[in-house]
């Protein structure tokens, strides 16, 4: 596994890595941590690894688009020296698009979303062993739905910048894609968006697949 | 406009129904009617025709499938000696069966959901003045989609049962395909389902059409 | 219809225009417009007009007296950069006189109350496609009645004002008067100034009126 | 004074005799005997005449038609064995005539309520020392208004089983009418039926009034 | 009676004015002006002497000794521009000497106290038409009781300041003695100091008692 | 001292023994036994005398005269079959002649006192290992104060009852008498009669005194 | 995986198991199944199973011992007809003989805890595809703990009658016991009973390992 | 006894000094000063001296460390000029090195905390009569557990400091294991380290021990 003894992971992100975290950022005791899949990545890895200590900070924010995010970056991420930054934004920049189309300033277009997260990276590529890169998603297997379809080229810059810059990419909207095959959205989320605990389940799946994490660990077994 | 001075209008379904409105029926004072269509159509026949008083009454129950729904019919409609009767029932029917697939006693068959449907107009008919039927939707503009595509089997029963039996009927899917040509589905409805009150005046619009209702009536006026 | 593409409207006024929307503006997502006439307007318009997106936002704000208004307005209405602006106020001017007789300070009089509407309509007409200016009202059909001839004085100033400045002016209390041919004012309020929804709805009809709203439009149609 | 050591004054009414009082009847300690005029009446025997202990009991309901407190009267007057019996009612019987005038089966004809107060005061006039009868009055000076023309006809009636059962008259809507001549309905209640501290001052003063109350009194001297 | 159209009166206090009056002054509509003797005041002067319009307000704040309110007098009572000053202040001063005996510094020794309330009689004297002191008391007949006792020497130092100054001397504890030889003082209140609404009517009794308020007195009549 | 391991002791009484115990009875986890002197008498057999192992049961309830304790004994404390029994009750048998003095049927004659506390003392006298009966009181150091006086009849009939029957006797009175003389009843209640935690603890002194309890006592020494 | 599509598997226990579920049973929408590693083994099984659709039940309820869990195992287990069962109680029938030693009604000795069970498993193992047993477990890896000694007899009995019966045999006191040897068991629970979040997923690791759960699995691929 | 008249005494610390102490200091009336062992220490004071007047000040506040308390030592302790003075801190110094090991700001060494505890004391000693130092404690028998051997390295340099000033030392962890002997831990704290009111009256005995509290002390005998 990726994950060295003591390293620091924070997630950055929206209200999909929220879900009632500590405001700004949340870790540590209680509820802290929120309800996202950022809360069962770290059971997952503290169940399975119990040798292995690891600090898992979530920095989501509900409502932030790839703007607000890149606002509060240097104070919710940079600042707090991680050993690995996780990046999961862009819904709410097309989300807004759908919702509030006469609200045009709450809108985030591709071309300022890739400068946004451009500049995230950019300011934290340097300083951590890794930066992960979670594709926008809307949890609609049409892929000529106008949103999911707007969507896509949000998640193609996101596919782009993790090539560019040598970040580890999560196509989260493949994934659900997949999942769909078998189970309807309305399963894992109400409004295409925001994940139940199953949904989460399979984001953090999604993510401790590409950290090489080994479900048959057991510590002190060869 | 067909509804005529001291007639009463019940309006039987679900929570698209019933949003907040008194439990198990809900009329008159305060906030009773809820705030679904309901509310808006009495909003609009009382600020339009003063002069015609009407009752209006609603008996939609959030989560009722058409089984719930029979089971209290006639507590809930028939006892009330309507003049009129509403029903907009099978959206549960239908949900159940995707984001509950393996709990089938929670889900309602299409040959169930017909004999429910075909049970309460036959309690009625005789004895009102008019039924309307509204079939169930999803606020989902791709027919493929496996939810959308077993909702209009039910929207169909409905369709049939309306014919057979000389109902007024609103085929609110068809209405939402229309609106969605213009905007998406998240600009009126976070969960493709519960209509916000843009949505809610949507379904008002419709019903107020086949009921003959005269935007530029003015009582005193020829 | 006189609203193009893109529009912005704001509403300022008190709780008759507030009714619990977010402070001090509210707009787009949830309950931030509130439950007022603005609401409605903005539901007829999205539910009649798919095709024209408009930005409707109510700053009104309970309580407000003409003086508390043109206090904020420049905040709450001119930096809003409107394309279209709707006054309503005055009610609490008058209201004061007669509720708090000994509370001077609460109070504004008619000069005052002529010379605040005016700054606003000053602050804002060369900069709109429009202004519209409602009457305060007191929903007592007796002209008799003090606070109602009070009242009417200062509707009459909001015409004299609309005259002179070209606004498009809305007789409130002329729309409620006719009302009241048919039914009590118990009907639509219990204290005679905050309409039910049934009121609001009044309200939004005589807006709407105003704007050249085609209850038979259908997009696409011509 | 009219009472004396140890007698029970019950009090019968609807929402302005509750007012918050216990339910369905309310007396002695913590806020029990409710905010309405019944509290000032206790307060003022209390305060003026320590030295005769008396039973001051609110049976009062909100919302109660004359239909709804005949049904309840045995339990809530009768069974509590009174020396003194006060029947307020009549409002909502009116009212709902008028804020409901599609429901029909919640408004009261006078006729009904004829019967109704008599068969109250029948129940009870031989077991007490005195009954008080007080109008249902609507706080609208406008004589003419709908709602209060119809009141005066109850009213009137009230008179009538006053004089014919020999119970104390007491005319409320004409204490109103005098205090309107000074003041404004609204600086006492807002929807001209619940009054507020104020208001309900006038009524208690009312009702002393004819209890022979003396406000000069002072125990202990001659 | 003493007051004259339009003029404002303050009541200025501990636990006792204040009663959930508005912080730190309420006066107008609501519950602003709690629920304390200065409630009933209002009541009494509005309901009685509709024709003349007064001002009343409540600036009472629970728990302060006269260090505190001499701290706020400027503020909640000066600059309000009072036409009256009415000042009930002490109880505290004392209650903290045997409630907290070990806790110095929020007691309030009797030369304190008097050098407090003759500074706020100065700071108003001269612009108001009159000062009313009312003294601090326990609710205790036993004259023989430790704080019942220590009351009395501020008391007396209330009654020594008022001849001083000529101010409107109104002796609670007296007209509470007197009370007590007819109903024990658990009748009034629970901890003999808040007293229910009985007796904060005994102590608006004897305020209005020192204002010539005529309980006969009819608007209109001679 | 007496207790010995395995006891069940049980309290019964009002509100100073029940103040917040779970309803009707109370032990054991969490906070069940309540905030009041059963707490602490809990408290310090459990942490002085570790073991030995006590079950300690609250049956007091809020408002409870004789009458009611009588009228619900056995449920609450016969049918627990209670090694020991603490019985303090009387005192809301005496203060509602004071704050009640109109309301005759929730007061309790010293006759019918000494009846209900006599045969609580007979249905369990024969299977416990002892009874405790505590005075009621008021803590009011002044002897002659009429409620005080009344209170002491009350308590002449459980010292009376506890030497006819051989119960433990306790007299809270003569033990509030004495702390009085060093402070002032406001220092453990404001109302004279609830305790606060230091007026508890002053109680729960007074029982452990009767019971043998050893302040010394460490098990395991000699 | 031994689960079968439209398999039902009911979860039984105490608040380990219950964690916020619906009483007394809860599944499907919404929190119904709680927050315990019931929900986890339900995210875990449709997250990686999709094409196999599976009723999870939770039939948990705080504070049961065996003997309450007896009691209503005909109501919340069998009738509902499962297809697996899953037992996990005991900790109770412990807990309560050190923190509640005095109260013996609320213990469960090892003889009644082994018949609790024993009649549990014959009253579904004739009906199910398999029964899961879980020990009770306390978070304290010192064997000579009173508490876990007393824990450990009642695993004990788990194991012998999961070997008598066939049962699938859970040891979490093992389970726990390896998991602190690298962290202290503060960091999963702290009262050593109720696990986080962590914990929780601790647990749902041991359960799903028994039912051959493929962590490696996708649907589609061979 | 070593307090006394008029001292004060000041109680620094955790949670386990704070549990629900005015914020950030309390004393006096209300709830202010918590339900701590401080609560019960003075109830102990008040109840059996009630002729010598003692100040006793919570300045416990929950979650801190000895990093956290030397923060605000001069604002809570020092400016409030106390007599006396209790330090109990430490617990979270060494409860975070377990419950959150990958969190290392949140930990306190011992080195940091000798010198922590050192400048407290320094900063106090000679202006009081006496400091009292309580160590930190885990209630687990178990001498192995690594978090109790961690904690005795802190209470060890607690005993050292004590030594070192001449501080008053109260040894809490060994008060806990005697009491274990008899009772387990899951008696009085469900954590091991928030003790409830029976643990509160444990460490309160030990306290009043150092202090010559004599429980056969009675004012006015000799």
């Amino acid at each position: 596994m990726i994950f060295e003894h003591m390293d620091r992971i924070v997630f950055a992100g929206d209200s999909v890595t929220d879900m009632e975290s500590a405001q700004p950022v949340g870790e540590g005791l209680f509820e802290n941590v929120g309800k996202s899949y950022v809360r069962i990545v770290e059971n997952m890895l503290a169940a399975f690894y119990p040798e292995i200590y690891l600090r898992v900070t979530n920095s989501g924010i509900s409502g932030n688009t790839s703007r607000d995010l890149l606002q509060r970056f240097d104070r919710d991420v940079v600042s707090l020296k991680p050993d690995w930054v996780s990046i999961c934004i862009g819904i709410n920049d097309v989300w807004r698009q759908f919702d509030s189309p006469a609200i045009p300033d709450e809108q985030v277009s591709p071309e300022e979303y890739r400068s946004n997260v451009e500049k995230m990276i950019l300011s934290v590529k340097d300083n951590v062993k890794g930066v992960f890169l979670m594709t926008p998603y809307y949890m609609e297997p049409n892929a000529e739905d106008w949103m999911r379809k707007r969507m896509d080229t949000y998640g193609a810059i996101c596919r782009e910048l993790a090539e560019k810059y040598g970040c580890c990419f999560i196509d989260l909207q493949a994934v659900f894609n997949d999942y769909f095959q078998y189970r309807h959205s309305s399963y894992i989320a109400w409004d295409r968006i925001h994940p139940n605990q199953i949904g989460a389940t399979v984001i953090a799946r999604a993510f401790l697949e590409k950290c090489g994490f080994d479900y048959n660990h057991r510590p002190g077994e060869e």
